[in-house]
């Protein structure tokens, strides 16, 4: 065998041990990304597989060793309180993200947490607490996992918003659908009960239209008005015996933006042939753009300061150098898959962390988000308008 | 020259004179289907173009002249009395269907009537108790314009919905937008005054996508929420002088149907780059349905009863002569335009004519429209949900 | 009834009469265009739907009767020799055009002739030049039916490729494809016969490509290699019993334009699914072009002058006022139709001989075009390249 | 630290030393999918990222470094002679293909090899014979590197065909077109220069489609006429001086396939807007079918069997557990890229290791491609039609 390559090669750069928790199909997501991310990007510092955590320290051992983390184990406190691991990386179920991110931020870890932040406002608002609180302390970085604000064409389409491309943003239209759902004698899952999953398609897929709404315009939601519906109610259990479903099937809220602008959003997960729709149209004075994930390399673009007779949808497709992330990857159209946004998430994280510097969205945006649903329930219940407060300036000391 | 041709060779068929009421934009597009009819599809009764009327004489008859009617009037009530008469087309602005329609119901004419059928529910139904007396008194056919149900292609999803294609109707989703009013400088118009006007856009196109919604799905809306909006409060009038602008520029509607469905609704004249907007999906337990309005020869069909990995929306190129309309017109693939909604429209009207049955959408259909509409504006003004009362199955009598 | 409209009010504009020679398919589009053009268009003249003439006596009556015309024929030298009667417009299968044509130019008449010019070069070069001669000796106009060129989005592209948007063109890519002969068991026709049809699938709708390709790019085809193929070569025939099929169902061809453009073309009426799927692609060095007849409304554009990370086609919708022809038509968003390419052919016919000027494409474009089809059926019976002369420029004294 | 996962977690799996020659573009992604297949598929064997080689020391020990290659080298002699070493992954350009894949399959290794397999017909049809033989003796596994054919939604293609579903095959249609050489001042580089690359856009990317074409259909191409063109012949070199162009920019192809369809080919490096534009469409008689990779996920399939009133090429998204690779990926409707080929093409490559059998395409199919774009570049020089000889049943011994 020829020379042994080295990590002296990486050019003196660090290396951060990261620990993963839960190993469902977040956590395959992830680790594709720990594992590409050094390869694609010069990233520093350099991420080590360090440690999978499971509840069950078979399934654990068994995800770690086809996934690629050199270990594994079944106490996420003892990962967590671990002086070796530097990045610990929630792919949990929702209800327990507010726990670990607590106890890892406490420890002065790195976290990344996958959305949503948390299953209550007053969770939410505890993490982002604690989150500036160990910022402060230690330069730790909370990164949450809105995971498409990644796809190159949507950093495009901020870029776009940004530099006043679109003039002043109007409409903001939104949906997220899927259909897994549609056919009635689905059998129940933890998903479908409020007490494991804290809510339905709005909670889950809404979470992420809302933020890239708040996002990609750059204003925040004021007003909301909610509707959630279910449209089968009972449900075959594991062992035949129908059960209750106690979440929403489907929502759509009406919105108001800080700037004026008034945004829709629909979620559903009944929406019969639609597998992963996530699309966003936001309209302004001087343009317009429509970005769909299913053809996620894509962006439409329409620039209405062009003659009118030669205004149109444009589409771009977001794989040129210049391009968010794109200089990393393959050549003009040679376009690049869902699972890359985790990876780009990985390198954003990876930076700040070098840098010293915060990472967006933080758990701060993550309690936005949460404060916008939790306005939306509020809503839905009540059938009235609902205001959504502001993130507080200063959430004082969080418990 | 050679021999005269006769309508002798139209085989026997009778002849109906048409008056026309309004010469605007409805009005050319309503001429070119009178014009056209009796040439593509075998009418009868055969319309004849007899008189158009406007309230300026010398208007009036240069549209005649220029749209082929063989004379013009600028008295519509002598119009509507003339015995000759024997269809009332009704193009004015709205504020005046509902008198026109009245008077020409009374005097036992059979009648077009644009739509919206009325400003307000109170002469709406007035109108559908009119347009039933009248029926039963006399079979004078009163149909209303919305043309939309005469594209092919929606014509063809009505029946694809009607052989029960897409199961049960989960979700519906409709949006018409334009884009006239983005540029805050465009300058007002009567379509601005509310007095005028009476609605925005959700009253001028938004009824066209409740009528849609109703009509593809066989199911009514029960109750609403709604959403108005004016971006521009403010423009320059004919003088340059500002002044107010008193109708919305946009709307959202949440709505529930009388089969649980869940349906939103999204109007706009400010979202830039969408010149004619309109679009419709519908979601149901077996298939689904996508139709779009600027590509008005296609409609996208998924039938989820096919095995999983061949589902997919398929585009139906609306053109083979098994689909409505379509064996008048030409070979497959050789598409259609807009005006030709108002041609299958008159096709129709004079197909129920000639047969003495009813004809759909009728002034209880546009009642119903207006029904919703009513309720929306009561929602938004309220902040909460508002229910859509039936059409009254007895309306007493009209005055 | 009131006051009888009146030609006056047409502002004394002239008339011309208008004969119709054959019934088929294109004589019911050209009918309607006909019955149109004036009402939408301020033509000078205005056509009077004068008589329509066919070879049998009844038939032709029916559908003068039909279609709006005032009287109809069945010989059609008479019509031609008819001093009342000042455009023949000429709807024939392709066998007769020449023949007709050319007693109609003789007479004096303008001619509108549906494409292709005629069966063989030699015919298309006498009509040619007899089209000059009449149009020096008493402004006869005579234009060629390649209606496709009358498609606002088509006519848009012209503009574009002409301003120089495209910069130098390099390739041009154009199909036509259809799908009425896919099944073998379609029986035969006049159509399947060479001896009738003069050609297949290349003749009737490489055609239409052929001139397009010359059209947009201004540039002419030097060189040709072409190959035709028939899948069905038998076929039933009327009373049942298997007959030959003397014409391609397909056809491929490479050529070279005069500026060095490589094109590439290919019909078929095999091509299952496809409707008629006539779609064109422009490649230049500064953008590039594509449309599709079945999308007719549509023009990509790509602008490659453009920042390169804001490139990509942009969808024009050919709706607006400042497109061609579109200031006569409807609000933007309110799609046009197949057959509006003939009352746009009708209204810049009318114009020319208004005006006195030519007309474009005249009886030399189709010259051209027929060059290059004779070049390609040469290619494809040697198997090698055929140069393509270009039309002569004083093709002598025509017989 | 918590416990050390281990190899035997992998339960028992073999494996294999794998060896990577050159470090460009290629390199690059192959490295991407041997760092990901044992994660994603349960390959048995296990490949190791041994070693990669390049001609430059420290070149190929930083890509080693950078894409987790274990070891780096500079004498791919020693490489493949290496026991060490199982399998041999040729990513070089190619004109060292030939040497390199003959030494590695003489050395009893497994071989991919990047396409085109060789410059020449003749080195290929050694390689061939050479694959033979190597499979015949030891079992070695030879695949070349189409890896389009591991595009799901290709695969889910090849299925349809393969079923019977698209009838008899009339028509094929593809093109590749790219635009890095649209402008005129692109400088020179080595793909510039026929010594060097061998050929231009013809057999860099023609190759890819000539392989789907027969791939998909299943049948060879029989004759094939040919036309290549270099638009711009003279480009700045290294140093400024203009040297000239020596491959072609563009090429056509028309072509026969032994069951009697009719196939087209256009591959162009100067196509405006297109950046990575593979298309391919197929027509049969019962039904059609069309592919674009800048949306990858995506299949075109219309079934010509259904009602008339119901046929339309519907949009397979091709990411459904039971769609061909997608049961190891992401649930339906998260998206692939295009570097997931190469994760297909090593999972197929260990399987066939693995399980003793020959892999597709192997170096005869590679064979077959060279075959057909010799016979081109000779039509191409002749200006006639080439018949493609049949790939050699016995190619006797190779040297």
């Amino acid at each position: 065998m020829p020379d042994q390559s080295d990590e002296r090669e990486r050019g003196g750069r660090r290396t951060v041990n990261v620990a993963l928790v839960g190993h469902g199909f977040m956590g395959a997501a992830h680790s594709q990304a720990w594992r590409t991310v050094a390869h694609a990007f010069d990233v520093d510092p350099v991420p080590r597989m360090a440690v999978l955590c499971g509840r069950d320290r078979g399934n654990a051992a068994a995800a770690a060793a086809r996934w690629g983390w050199a270990a594994s184990a079944d106490d996420w406190r003892a990962v967590v309180a671990d002086p070796a691991v530097d990045v610990v990386d929630i792919c949990t179920p929702s209800r327990s993200h507010a726990e670990i991110a607590a106890a890892a931020l406490a420890a002065g870890k790195h976290v990344l947490c996958e959305k949503p932040l948390a299953n209550t406002v007053a969770e939410a608002a505890r993490l982002a607490g604690a989150a500036r609180i160990a910022a402060a302390r230690s330069g730790a970085v909370a990164l949450l996992g809105f995971n498409y604000r990644r796809v190159p064409a949507v950093a495009l389409a901020r870029g776009l918003v940004e530099h006043g491309r679109l003039g002043r943003v109007r409409h903001v239209r939104a949906r997220y659908l899927q259909d897994w759902l549609a056919d009635p004698h689905t059998p129940l899952t933890w998903r479908l009960d409020a007490a494991e999953a804290g809510s339905g398609a709005l909670g889950d897929i809404g979470s992420h239209i809302i933020d890239l709404a708040q996002y990609l315009t750059g204003h925040r939601i004021t007003d909301v008005f909610g509707c959630t519906h279910t449209f089968t109610t009972e449900r075959p259990g594991a062992d035949g015996t129908p059960g209750p479903v106690t979440v929403d099937d489907a929502a759509v809220l009406t919105a108001r933006m800080a700037n004026g602008a008034l945004a829709t959003f629909e979620v559903s997960r009944a929406a019969t042939g639609r597998k992963n729709s996530l699309r966003i149209e936001i309209d302004g004075t001087d343009g317009a753009l429509a970005f769909d994930l299913e053809r996620l390399n894509e962006l439409e673009f329409l620039d209405a300061t062009a003659p009118r007779g030669e205004q149109g949808f444009r589409t771009l497709l977001a794989t040129e150098p210049d391009h968010p992330y794109l200089a990393a990857w393959w050549p003009p159209g040679h376009v690049l898959g869902w699972e890359h946004t985790f990876t780009h998430q990985a390198r954003d994280l990876l930076t700040a962390i070098g840098q010293g510097t915060g990472a967006a969205p933080d758990f701060t945006d993550g309690l936005g988000v949460q404060l916008v649903l939790d306005a939306a329930l509020r809503s839905a219940a009540s059938g009235t308008w609902q205001h959504v407060p502001d993130t507080p300036p200063d959430p004082g000391s969080p418990t």
